[in-house]
């Protein structure tokens, strides 16, 4: 029998089990070592958010198998056959010899280990804002086991009474979320336009309204220009507006960086975004060096630019590429991403998959897009409103991504688009696909299909779409145009725009014609609740003579600013 | 201009008025006339069951817009610009002449009407067994308003006390839970082997068991032989192997047969599942008649067979393809089914998109196939239990079909499988697909992931899997097996399966390795709750010199059969 393949995965979180477990499985006689930083193996850290929140209680969850078992050293020993070293950092990598050093990070003992195959799953750290007081007491992120216990305890003292959210991404709104719910006053500040980068400015906004509709503050286009404070203490957060915001607590949410430089120390290569690069095998520009999870680069599947995605469940997929590959050699290949990502905002979920209208127009398409709303099942089973945002290729029809958010079930359509997505369908395609349909899930028309029908109807230019964007900007700008709101009377009475609109009712439309403009080439914009009337009526006024017509998509669901009712 | 088209649309349920309305709004000029023999209009017929389990009150709501306008003659008249005749059967076309017959159900009277373009959407008729009694009060479908309307009546009078459902597909299945609901007590019996014949058997038996914990009576492979009644009334049904049960109603949900006899008898194809035949474009054999719905054949997107698949949703996007074929001609396809359905079953849900293996060997494919248990979200979230089923081609690693059922989302999961067949995807696209992740919604390997995950390693032979029926059948026939359960004593203590397993957890098998059968080649299965670690355990076997190892696929989770505990 050939000598045992000696394994030696740096990183114990999500990549590097995986990789290591997998290899495990592949070949019990292999020797597989982990060597983990921190005291904590396989940490299911998208969890933090909701520990900190209190969905539930013993930290050991975040940390055990679907049995209950913690995954500490002696689990993986006995259960997995993997030796599992915690509290000790690889600070060298002698690629020559195929040996890592490692040091104890209690003692500062060093040890060396050989290797045949090593495997990177160094992951991210958390970004800080380049402004002074980072180091003040007060200022914590939310990305680590000791990061959770420590926002928790906050929760449990209940002392706190004020805290700023840094950053409107993923991390930062489920922090959000997870400090409201321990009744601390939250506000949220943002750099960039919006939160949740992921959706375009308009989906955002809507998620920016629910939050503060669930008593956040939400501000954006400001970024931190300092941490204020007295005696070494967090006191406060001040804006480059000038605003001051006074607060016990500071959750730094700013995105992370990829931790490559052990890789780069070693003489491997690094990406432009900072993260390992690797081929399709996962393999560095060493062979026998394989990477995963938050500290490589990979290949967006749309795009095919190398993007950094730090996604939980890349991690995982990618750790089990590499321990088939540490194995069999160089077999499987790993195609990338869609940048599919998803989360909980109060009683919303907001999601997206592929890519939003900037990025895909960045990326050189020339797009083509519409905004939806609708119920996500059918009334009588106590729908929800879902809007939703769906991308396409002008050229080919291409389906490039979908976004979509409210207290509907998000993930089923962000599922669904994305499997869409990988077997490259086109809005055509997505006009005629078969969802599973029963009243207690999904309305007959399912969401994903309903608004492939909406934007088939733009793309055959059976309907003319503007964005309630667009639509607010005309109102600003004082422009000449007659806003229809085709809905009952009883429903204006009850919320309304109050921008000027008329009010017709669709089933009053055919008869009262004569109260429309005469000039025939006038620009009208139809809207309803969600713009299913409008688009009757836009299509029942072009068939009258008028030539200008369009509908406002998604209609008053999907209009992010103030009504006047 | 020219003279406006007259079209004319045979039934108002689900693809007429949707093909009504879609040719309005493509062509406003057009005379567009339903011509309904029901007294309702566009009724959520699917939402029958859950009207009569009392999930809502208001029976307008089965035929209200989704802002409460009931769809009665006056709105189609108003808000679409359709004219609706309901009460009124269409009973012969005159195809030379272009002009169908309709009279009136009340009065008898007759009127003509000339079309251009017509569109059958005549529906289905649900079966009776062919056995005496049917005729007696008390029995009933679930097919029609008049039906649910009487039912609910049932429910609030609160006076039956048994039932019968005569059929367990997933309007039996539906029905059984609604009269339940109603505090009555059920009974299903279904003449095949197992209810909902769109999963495969040992996925249909976790189903029945749910039924019958929620307190439902199950009898399958027995046909009803006989309607016994006194006096006209039903007092029971009988079986073909004698048993007898008392009964105060009967509900029969035996399938539906399209209503294809008013295209017959005007010499338009039919086909031999019954159905009227129509062509890509929907089209029957007389290219100015289209058809859509219930009442006609489709094409199964993976067989290419025509197939009876009377669906709602189907109906809704035929009934869209007609409606722009009406107008343009035939320019727009509909490609077919991947007979994608789904069930709310008490506390689970069951679904299927695709073949079943039962179907997919019928249908000649050379199958592989995995059954896996797994949770639906992290055990910190509150984590469901999903059974699946993943079915491929052998040859091509191509998707056939998924199958899922449990207390999880098992919606989100098929609506994921039916995009992934729709894009032609194979089990190693589906091993790396990205979908969204977050806590809230799914484990970090969402379900269908894993289960691809599982399905590969068995198409690679890593892992040798045996479903529990092929196991069960084992035990029976008292096979000189060993079999090997890995959990942990406690869990073992809790649950067990008594089939004369030996429980040696894995954590403590590589220790006790001196405790397995010395021969080397006797059949060893192993087994956990879902059977991960079963697969664990099985590697480690294989690597220390066992020959016929194999892992009981879903583990406990997925037995179906009696337990000691």
């Amino acid at each position: 029998m050939s000598k045992a393949k000696r394994i030696i995965v740096i990183g114990g979180s999500a990549a590097g089990p995986k990789a290591a477990a997998k290899a495990r499985r592949m070949d019990q006689h292999a020797e597989v070592t982990i060597i983990q930083k921190s005291p904590d193996l396989s940490m299911a850290s998208c969890g933090y958010p909701y520990y900190v929140g209190g969905f539930f209680d013993n930290r050991n969850q975040l940390l055990c198998t679907p049995t209950g078992v913690v995954r500490d050293p002696k689990f993986f020993l006995n259960a997995k056959g993997i030796d599992a070293i915690t509290d000790t950092e690889v600070v060298a990598i002698d690629r020559a010899n195929k040996r890592v050093t490692a040091k104890r990070v209690d003692t500062g003992e060093t040890t060396e280990h050989p290797y045949d195959k090593l495997v990177l799953a160094t992951g991210a750290t958390p970004l800080m804002p380049p402004v002074p007081g980072t180091d003040l007491d007060g200022i914590t992120t939310l990305q680590s086991m000791r990061d959770a216990d420590y926002l928790r305890q906050i929760r449990d003292d209940g002392m706190i009474k004020k805290a700023v959210v840094v950053g409107g991404g993923l991390i930062g709104v489920e922090t959000c979320e997870a400090l409201h719910l321990a009744s601390i006053e939250i506000t949220v500040v943002e750099m960039l336009p919006q939160v949740l980068m992921f959706l375009d400015w308009e989906v955002a906004k809507l998620v920016e309204n629910h939050m503060r509709a669930k008593g956040a503050h939400i501000i954006t286009d400001n970024p931190v220009s300092e941490f204020l404070g007295e005696d070494g203490t967090l006191t406060g957060v001040k804006l480059k507006n000038g605003t001051e915001l006074p607060c016990d607590l500071a959750v730094v949410a700013t995105g992370v960086c990829p931790n490559a430089k052990l890789a780069s120390e070693s003489g491997l290569a690094v990406g432009k975004c900072g993260g390992i690069t690797v081929n399709e095998f996962l393999q560095t520009s060493d062979p026998d060096i394989y990477a995963a999870g938050d500290c490589i680069e990979i290949l967006n599947r749309i795009t095919g630019q190398r993007v950094h995605a730090p996604y939980g469940d890349l991690a995982n997929l990618e750790g089990r590429v590499v321990g088939q590959n540490l194995i069999n050699g160089p077999t499987v290949t790993f195609p990338g991403t869609f940048q599919t990502g998803i989360c909980k905002v109060f009683d919303y979920g907001a999601g997206a998959t592929g890519l939003s209208e900037r990025n895909a127009q960045a990326a050189g398409f020339d797009t083509v897009s519409v905004i939806t709303a609708a119920p996500d099942k059918p009334g009588f089973m106590g729908a929800k409103l879902l809007v939703m945002k769906m991308v396409a290729d002008k050229a080919t029809g291409k389906l490039l991504g979908v976004q979509c958010v409210g207290p509907g079930d998000v993930s089923k359509r962000i599922a669904t688009a994305a499997m869409a997505l990988q077997g490259g369908l086109t809005i055509d395609d997505l006009t005629v696909a078969d969802l599973p349909y029963a009243p207690p899930f999904s309305p007959a028309v399912d969401n994903v299909i309903s608004t492939s029908h909406v934007l088939e109807n733009k793309m055959t230019k059976r309907m003319a779409g503007i964005s309630c964007r667009d639509m607010k900007a005309k109102v600003d700008a004082e422009e000449d145009i007659y806003i229809l709101d085709t809905r009952g009377a009883d429903e204006y009475e009850t919320m309304r725009l109050g921008i000027g609109e008329v009010l017709i009712p669709l089933g009053a439309l055919r008869k009262r014609m004569d109260e429309l403009p005469k000039d025939k080439d006038k620009e009208i914009i139809c809207f309803c609740k969600i713009s299913l009337r409008g688009y009757e009526a836009a299509c029942l006024l072009e068939a009258h003579g008028w030539t200008d017509v369009k509908v406002m998509e998604g209609g008053i669901m999907a209009w992010p600013f103030a009504r006047e009712k």
